[in-house]
């Protein structure tokens, strides 16, 4: 498999201010087969700074500001703009947050914090760019990010059937019930998105060493992007509404 | 299977006042093998006639205020004083919520607060409970209700899995994503205290004539409940971990 974006006019990444996010948009610039565009954001695009300066020399990245958990009405009006009559055709919900909480420290606020940023937010972002993923899935052709497409990163960790022996040793309470959630609103989103060919993923993107992922993580996000962004260039019809990682098998969830 | 509660000192019910609840205490006490505690709990307890009614007829039946949303510290007081020495043998978190949630209704606010009721509120119950359920562990037996147990009333609205072709055709993503989360939880609960011989399992009672299941549903909450404490009561350690439905069947996450 290979990167290849080219009949996808537009990309629009959340939670690109650092991490996997930022490493989208770089990956992204960088591949023969680049978006003609390629929105990026970030809840204080302000602090951002390496962001800004991929935009500052690159006129295919716009960054804009986006606070998942807040109204993206204003976000929904700037990316009208840019992508136009042909809507936008790729959403990859990223932005997401991990609170400890184990058994004894978890605590009421760190659940319902963490289900809002990371189960909750990507709904409601979804929902409100569906106008311009309708515009993208009208055009006639097969389903994936050539036409229209939302893929929610969840993890490994969301997968309810792998919490047993060494697949349980990572304990987060919040953390894992938001991306179980999460991989069920995808589900629910694929099969009510279906009619229209918008085709919706689950994605983990591996274990990878961001400010998240921590040191200790076996994958760079190079390493874990350049396999993210295989995958999702050669999302079909029979991934629609599935649970895959970044080398592209299904994971039980 | 036959309902068998003998050798379990104590059941606490959570959202007695009505529906699965209710019909659980009533079947309880009818039962020739009943538990000597059965401890129902409502948000509003003089406001459950029915169940206040068992309770002036019934020794056995101790009724208390629990409001799965705030501090249980409360009634976690009264029920230490209740069943003493032997410690809480079986927890059954079955309140819950169901709020009108498909892709062009749902809101925040609804996802927000079925998640507080039905997948925050189990874990805190639990973790409130815990010091009373330990007491009734630290006795060597078998594990099942005898010994300790939490009963996490999930639904097969939950299963990812099943959320697809004809299992999708009742909506609801708040609903949906809590109980896919209360599944996880419960996964996580059934590794935490494994160790300490407390079984949990996730147990979908059927689809029943309740409030929430409508005058639609195919069982009436007797055939419902009986065949749920026959199934729990027939609990073993090959359950732990588990998503059961109301015949005993596992069920895919
Ligand atoms: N790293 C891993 O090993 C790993 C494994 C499995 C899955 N994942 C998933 O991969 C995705 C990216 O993770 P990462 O490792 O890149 O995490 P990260 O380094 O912590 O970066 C998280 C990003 O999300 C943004 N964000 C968080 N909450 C937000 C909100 N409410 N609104 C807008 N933006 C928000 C952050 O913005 P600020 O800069 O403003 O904070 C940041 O850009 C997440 O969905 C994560 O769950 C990661
Ligand atoms: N009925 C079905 O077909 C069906 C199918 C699958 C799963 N289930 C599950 O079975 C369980 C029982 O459902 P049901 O049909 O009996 O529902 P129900 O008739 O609507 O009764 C719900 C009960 O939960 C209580 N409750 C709700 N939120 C609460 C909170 N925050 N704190 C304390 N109590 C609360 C209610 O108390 P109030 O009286 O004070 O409101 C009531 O006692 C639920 O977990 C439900 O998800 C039901």
């Amino acid at each position: 498999m290979k990167i290849n974006f080219s009949k996808c006019h537009s990309v629009l990444i959340t939670g690109a201010s650092r991490g996997l996010g930022l490493q989208m948009v770089r990956q992204l610039l960088y591949s023969p087969n680049r978006p003609p565009k390629i929105i990026a954001t970030a809840r204080n695009p302000a602090a951002a700074q390496e962001l800004q300066e991929l935009a500052k020399s690159h006129s295919n990245v716009h960054v804009l500001k986006l606070h998942s958990e807040h109204s993206v009405d204003a976000a929904v009006q700037s990316v009208d703009s840019i992508v136009g009559t042909n809507g936008l055709n790729c959403l990859i919900n990223n932005a997401a947050i991990n609170m400890t909480s184990e058994l004894d420290t978890v605590t009421r606020d760190a659940m319902m914090k963490t289900y809002e940023s990371n189960t909750v937010a990507p709904l409601f972002v979804t929902k409100a760019f569906l106008p311009l993923l309708r515009r993208a899935a009208a055009e006639g052709s097969d389903m994936g990010i050539q036409r229209a497409a939302v893929i929610n990163v969840s993890s490994v960790l969301g997968s309810v059937q792998l919490n047993w022996g060494e697949g349980a040793s990572y304990k987060s309470y919040a953390y894992r019930a938001s991306k179980s959630a999460l991989n069920m609103v995808t589900r629910c989103l694929a099969m009510d998105l279906e009619a229209e060919k918008i085709l919706c993923v689950a994605l983990h993107p591996g274990w990878v060493r961001t400010d998240m992922g921590g040191p200790t993580a076996p994958l760079s996000p190079e390493e874990s992007i350049s396999s993210v962004l295989s995958v999702i260039s050669g999302l079909t019809e029979k991934h629609h509404g599935g649970y895959v990682d970044y080398t592209g098998k299904s994971l039980p969830w």
